[in-house]
């Protein structure tokens, strides 16, 4: 008889936007009546870019005739993708990565919950507390997480590293030694980031202690402070202890056109293993590549048009942060990030749970935003509030909260 | 210090198609004089039918729009695609699959690497032999498998099932009890199949036995004899025992666009723990979705307009089919398959070995094909041709080969 990968049984609930759909469908449900604001999961709203939707109509007249028909992509990505990223995300910016050190992908969420496979099976993940639900549960999959324990929220074998109000979200480095290291920077949930000089102490103790860094910077077109990196490997020394995984979702609006990409840096290697090999392999034998009208409207994101466009675009979603972080502020919430991503972080008043703040938001301002609980034991006592939405509906979200 | 899934050391050897693309490669630069003429991996070369496209435009102007931009899209699949399936594929057919039981996905390739992780780390998987290399490669990559005897070119703990001319290509039970039978048919690469009464015997089997049968029906489209299932749940009783894997690769011209679906009844079980259940949670962890715009080129496949079109892309390649094999056979070639599927498997002559034919046929016709030893040691002593070229290039390469 077939047994099944027992470790699927371990996983608590269903994934938390799942059961935030849930809890929204049985309000409207209930209260055809009312609008509802959605300012909860992390989903864009502004149309995809003109340049991009030229490049897609393009590729699709290149698939209707023989002569220009593309059949299989090579596995890790098209050249003028991964040239143009190359280029653009690395070396204008004085990182020495190669086109052939990255990965194109169908998006960050599969390479965030796919990198984990070529690692060992007992090694240990260190978080920060709290964080995007996939590291850890894609972990819990592979039966690296030791059991949960209900109460706290807590898994026995995941070390947790705490990023609240009282370290100003900073994460510190652990009292036990991991083997990977998870790092969303800017970070989702909580929208705050660190310093590039933070950021190599981390590079600098991950060489030292032999983890892997897996550097998640799929906001990392909202930074607009100087001092905060736009990659890992603008690090000292980060090329033999990092991998970075990059989207196209929030730069680009590419949450429903699905593209993303993984660096894997040559000189990263477990004794004479080659991580980057191990990572081809994967995509060799379990993807086939992303598809080719949407790798060329990857390229076009970094056409001189698609750069002018897409600036505005992160503007109009900034001018939302702003108005969410400042109406927020006004009214006398207590408010982090927002400044360096699309994400406000917000402390529950009154002491209300993460979860009794959304019922409450839904019920009474038909808001829906994200419990911070639901990114980890540490997002207790935290909401979050997405910028994605239209800024019509922003505005209009304010103005229900303040009249609460 | 962290450490390397150690089984992905144990892979001998590159990818199939890599190894392929390399000699190819090399013969090229060394004979730039010589015309290649590629009936190798099996990718399509027809363009994507009008109807497709033209769904794809509208797509692609959808996601212009602010009012009919689209996002993340459900985790399994939109509704108007997993609905067209189900109408289609399956209650056309007489097979009670509901549109919930369907997992949109990037592609089959995908679903094939993946679907091992919802399984135990002791189930014993068996496989026809020679078979598509994923199936095995993605169980070495999960510990699976055992130890590799270079040898025999066999895994100590994978049960193969020969299919050789000697059993006319038709998988015989085990001796040892599976877990997991996976089952390509029509075969890649033999391009053979079985009859709908011997899929019911392995139905039948599987439930007695308790094993799970992955049915990977890429190449349902080419079936062309009455006596065939289309689907494994034509099947009695394959509800409770089997997963469906289907590509739109083949069948549409999809190698370049990506598109595939996974069925998972709801009656397949283990104990109470339902796969269709960890399936989706698989699905909602580390996927997130196929791009709008490819949903809706799928959805498309199932229109008026676009079956008509694809029924002639198919007749198309099944022509070259014909075309490959009767002159193969005029020549004095022992052939089987490209009936039911867009294969032909010849048997080498002079007792050549696979690779020593892929040499010969590459040096002297330049055409390229794909050894037989490459999909397992069975295929030792056979070659694939497949019939994805062009009718022009298909005719020139027998020309050439008929003149060896």
């Amino acid at each position: 008889m077939f047994q099944i990968n027992d470790n699927y049984q371990k996983l608590p609930g269903s994934y938390l936007f799942s059961t935030i759909a849930k809890k929204v469908a049985a309000f409207s449900e209930a209260n055809p009546d009312k609008t509802i604001i959605r300012l909860g999961i992390g989903d864009v709203t502004q149309p995809i870019a003109p340049a991009i939707i030229d490049a897609m109509h393009k590729a699709v007249d290149e698939m209707a005739d023989a002569k220009t028909f593309r059949g299989y992509a090579p596995d890790l990505g098209y050249e003028f993708l991964r040239k143009a990223i190359a280029d653009n995300d690395y070396k204008a910016r004085g990182c020495d990565i190669e086109a052939d050190e990255i990965f194109v992908s169908d998006g960050a969420k599969s390479d965030s919950g796919n990198i984990q496979e070529i690692f060992g099976a007992d090694n240990r993940i260190a978080v920060c507390d709290p964080v995007y639900p996939v590291y850890v549960d894609s972990n819990v999959m592979a039966g690296r997480t030791g059991t949960y324990d209900a109460a706290t929220g807590m898994w026995s074998n995941v070390i947790y590293m705490p990023c609240t109000r009282e370290n100003n979200f900073v994460p510190e480095f652990p009292k036990e030694t991991p083997d990977m290291i998870y790092l969303c920077l800017p970070n989702n949930p909580t929208g705050t980031t660190i310093t590039k000089a933070q950021l190599q102490e981390w590079v600098d103790y991950a060489n030292k202690v032999g983890a892997v860094i897996i550097y998640d910077g799929a906001y990392e077109a909202y930074i607009s402070e100087d001092d905060v990196a736009h990659s890992i490997y603008e690090c000292e020394g980060a090329k033999t202890c990092a991998i970075e995984l990059k989207s196209f979702s929030k730069n680009a609006g590419f949450t429903g056109v699905r593209l993303g990409y993984t660096v894997v840096p040559k000189e990263l290697k477990c004794g004479d293993v080659s991580l980057h090999s191990m990572w081809a392999r994967r995509h060799g034998t379990k993807f086939n590549g992303a598809p080719y009208i949407i790798q060329r409207a990857g390229e076009a994101v970094y056409s001189e048009a698609g750069k002018a466009q897409l600036k505005e675009q992160i503007a109009y979603y900034m001018k939302n942060a702003k108005t969410i972080k400042s109406g927020l502020q006004e009214t006398g919430f207590e408010v982090y990030g927002g400044v360096n991503a699309p994400y406000i972080w917000l402390k529950t008043p009154d002491s209300m749970t993460s979860w009794e703040f959304f019922d409450y938001l839904l019920e009474k301002a038909n808001v829906v935003g994200t419990p911070g609980s639901g990114f980890g034991p540490s997002g207790e006592g935290y909401f979050r509030l997405t910028a994605f939405g239209s800024y019509e509906n922003t505005v209009a979200a304010l103005e229900r909260i303040k009249a609460l």
